[in-house]
């Protein structure tokens, strides 16, 4: 198995839980296989800290311009996807990336910036329970479910609100590196998580 | 009711979701109230990005010589532990500003730092799975629980690994803002929590 790049797109006032919960996940689970699974990393518009909800201060690893190219990226939520999902320069880059990746996954209202990239059309898809009308208007022709976790379209995956970003990420696991390794990196997480047939 | 300081300090290697949690459910938790429950912060030894455990980079906000005086104290764990724990000038500072404080909370590690600070002789308390051993070496006359997600010892509050502090966190804003504002952070964070008495 090799390496898969793992983007995990931020923005000022992103969700700290919506993206810190997928980072957790994703770079435990990763050490479990050699190589390690996931290279994770964070990617911003631009150059210098981004502040995320409630004064939080992380600095991307990249920048849009010279991100290597993610397997998988990933869109978390929180108020600034309210600025965001209105900035072409971010969506017209989630749907470059879009096109040639194996996997794009959204938590809470990261479906937003999904849908407004024109990504989630004809689609099951789901976000936070307060923009869930939000996201009919967006995409009428979308399937929208407010009471699933998460949705998993084979290529986009949209997870409900904040946390569910976590149940969502070991789902993903499971599927790419198997139901060991997401019970191993549950129990090291102290995460209560069950493969879906118990 | 008055805003309360919350610190939360960070290290190198310390755990992403050990620190991102607790900041999460205490910050959504405090804008329920007015004025806001909790000033959260972030603070480390030093000025400069702290780079977490598998690479975050987080500003602090606060150093220890500039830290407003937290009236809650969180300390996290992860791999940074083992060094920091043997870190006189932290374990100093714990011990100096749990000493003023009305709650002192440790994730995971953190209570191998708590225990190196001479704080948890005598009381009931919990680690990661992986550090009960070293925890029970370290504070032999404290009663070390390896199956309980966290302990409430009155002022001191001890947390299992990694996720259980998100647990310990919905307990505290119970306990201090009452189990409705706990229940809406829950239900916004989309985080299943029920009061215990259910």
């Amino acid at each position: 198995m090799t390496t898969r790049n793992l983007a995990i797109l931020i923005f000022d006032d992103v969700e700290v839980l919506d993206f810190c919960g997928p980072f957790e996940v994703f770079s435990v689970a990763g050490h479990f296989v050699d190589p390690v699974a996931f290279e994770v990393y964070t990617v911003a518009e631009q150059a210098g800290p981004v502040i995320a909800r409630n004064g939080l201060s992380v600095n991307p690893h990249h920048q849009l311009n010279d991100c290597p190219p993610p397997d998988v990226l990933i869109v978390p939520g929180g108020q600034g996807t309210r600025t965001q999902m209105h900035n072409p320069v971010l969506t017209d880059w989630i749907k470059q990336v879009a096109g040639k990746s194996e996997l794009l996954l959204s938590v809470c209202t990261g479906a937003l910036m999904l849908a407004k990239a024109g990504l989630l059309n004809g689609l099951d898809v789901t976000t936070h329970a307060n923009s869930i009308e939000a996201l009919r208007e967006l995409v009428p022709d979308a399937t929208v479910h407010p009471d699933r976790r998460f949705i998993d379209n084979g290529r986009v995956i949209c997870s409900a609100g904040i946390a569910a970003g976590i149940d969502m990420s070991f789902h993903v696991v499971a599927r790419l590196l198997g139901t060991e390794v997401a019970e191993k990196t549950s129990q090291h997480m102290e995460y209560p998580w069950e493969p879906p047939s118990r």
